[in-house]
């Protein structure tokens, strides 16, 4: 029997995505956001959303860019403050000891520490309500050569993403493969 | 040391969102989507991104509304199977004997054995290249009564979604607890 618990924003799996950028004195920034994933496959892009209220808002719409960092477990606790933190008020990468990379492609750092980075230029972005729609075309996917598979991609089980949940606001990893997509549904 | 792997669709994680549709006959439709997350804290929205080629993409412009549904890792490859199948050859939920359960709130079925649902009416929608976001409003959320907490808020560890990896084109489960968000980044 299914109960209803009214128009909730949660889903599961929510992402952990650090998005780098910088202000107008070019001081680097890093936020944490969940409300994002990919959108399309080519060109290929990606969406993030945000609240005006946020630091980073007004760094993307004047660089017209900004990265994705996609923390490892072990840097659960700088992921965390970088969405507690305000780039208003503090300097997250001096407080947290991450470098700040500046992309050779687009106007934004990224954080040279964690193993999946992603450098995006602003396509366009759609204002919805409480949150902006940010959707950025990905010029480059840079990854840390140790978590590359033999084949060259890049291994899940290596990188060891996060996972938020927003039901409970608690932070989960990646369990077991359970098999191939496009494979096991066959039958 | 990180290498360029270029500009491909890989971030982590990404959900199995299986979406529901009527077609013009009023059947029913299943389809799974990787490419899609929460938007807008208020109102609640989500996007999800489809290939106009899917016949997904029709239905949710002809009833201007679609359906989540999550399936646990014990669907797994019922979940697949609607990522491989095409509604315009196949009735998925005859295939699958999964049950299709009309929305009260809007113009599209979920799948009545996943455990959490969410009714979306479309809001609007951007064409970006290959693949178009799809902006739903949520009207309700519900969720099997015997995954939710004492609380009453949805557990992720009772619900067991699925993850995919865009990398490698695998599924993946929900690991372990890492720690409270907004929380144990506060040192």
């Amino acid at each position: 029997m299914k109960k209803s618990i009214g128009a909730k924003p949660i889903v599961f799996p929510t992402p952990v995505f650090i998005i780098g950028t910088y202000d107008k004195a070019d001081k680097p920034n890093a936020m944490a956001v969940a409300w994002g994933g990919i959108c399309c496959s080519d060109p290929v892009c990606i969406s993030i959303s945000l609240r005006e209220a946020t630091y980073t808002y007004a760094n993307i719409l004047q660089r017209n860019a900004f990265t994705i960092s996609i923390p490892s477990e072990a840097y659960i606790k700088e992921a965390d403050y970088f969405g507690i933190a305000s780039g208003k008020i503090e300097d997250k990468f001096s407080s947290t000891c991450l470098t700040p990379v500046k992309s050779e492609l687009v106007d934004a750092p990224y954080v040279k520490e964690f193993p999946f980075i992603l450098e995006c230029a602003l396509l366009q972005s759609v204002k919805i309500g409480l949150h902006t729609l940010f959707m950025g075309q990905v010029k480059d996917v840079k990854v840390e050569e140790d978590v590359l598979t033999k084949e060259g991609y890049p291994d899940i089980e290596k990188i060891k993403p996060i996972i938020f949940n927003p039901a409970n606001r608690t932070y989960y990893g990646v369990g077991k493969c359970l098999g191939n997509a496009f494979s096991i549904g066959k039958k």
